[in-house]
């Protein structure tokens, strides 16, 4: 099965990403709005249970983490996604990291805490999209107490396995 | 915000769900497969707080309940919904009970323990698709160890607030 590690922002929030998901990210109906802290991996259904109790101390040892967003951002040329980008990378960061140093320790490219409101797009419409986007005048200043281990069914959607409070005494 | 308490069932069983749900459910895309625990209800971010405390300690009293599921049903006359039936009422329902009374104890009707698979039909569609799927053999022998709580997006979609495993000491 495979399992990730997500923050759902707060409603306003993903009721906002999900106004331009809608339109521009195929992934809309496959997931809620979310920051990813630690992409897909491979786990049993008996080591998920390990894994889970891994991100509860983990969870514990973290104060809420602030989720402010300012701008829309591309990840172009690397790829043709357009997000919503997440302020405030100290705490995130250090959440994002010990996350996946509890697991494997493998870091493809560096963390960009962000919320993607769309991909899969062609240079063509990634260059309409993002320049009418760009400009927009966002601002949420919003905080997350709890992040999220989804597992993937096999038509791609994702399903919440556990929570996790942070800093839950 | 809207909120409601569904289990989800095992990966297997809603991957079966989903296959049918895809063809015959509206709501395919904006909520995982599920067994309703409690419909869904108003309440503020503020008052979510504590609802989420009592539902906790109605968990904890829970043992992790059995989902049996033998065959597929239907609601109609009532309504032309088709669902996978649920079994081993008995723990179930004093999980929905607890659940119901703890808020309101407002009972609109008997707890059927189901997953939708599909709905919204015309009566035409419901004779042809329940016709061909009411014999069709299902046996899954599974167990819930937890609960989830969500709310629901502007577009209609759902997000997990927070999990709550029956039974955690």
């Amino acid at each position: 099965m495979k399992f990730g590690i997500v923050i759902f922002p707060s409603k306003k929030i993903q009721d906002y990403a999900n106004s331009m998901r809608r339109r521009y990210d195929p992934h809309y109906a496959l997931i809620p709005p979310h920051i990813t802290l630690k992409s897909p991996f491979e786990a049993t259904e008996e080591e998920i249970k390990e894994i889970a109790n891994k991100i509860d101390s983990i969870a514990r040892n973290f104060k809420p983490v602030n989720v402010n967003i300012k701008k829309i951002g591309s990840f172009k040329p690397v790829n043709n996604v357009i997000y919503l980008k997440v302020e405030s990378p100290e705490e995130l960061d250090s959440l994002h990291n010990e996350l996946n140093s509890a697991f494997d320790g493998d870091q493809e490219y560096n963390f960009v805490p962000h919320i993607t409101i769309g991909q899969k797009m062609s240079d063509d419409e990634h260059s309409d999209v993002y320049g009418s986007l760009r400009m927009t005048k966002v601002q949420f200043d919003d905080t997350a107490d709890r992040i999220h281990l989804l597992y993937q069914l096999d038509n791609g959607s994702w399903t919440v396995y556990e929570t996790f409070r942070l800093g839950k005494e």
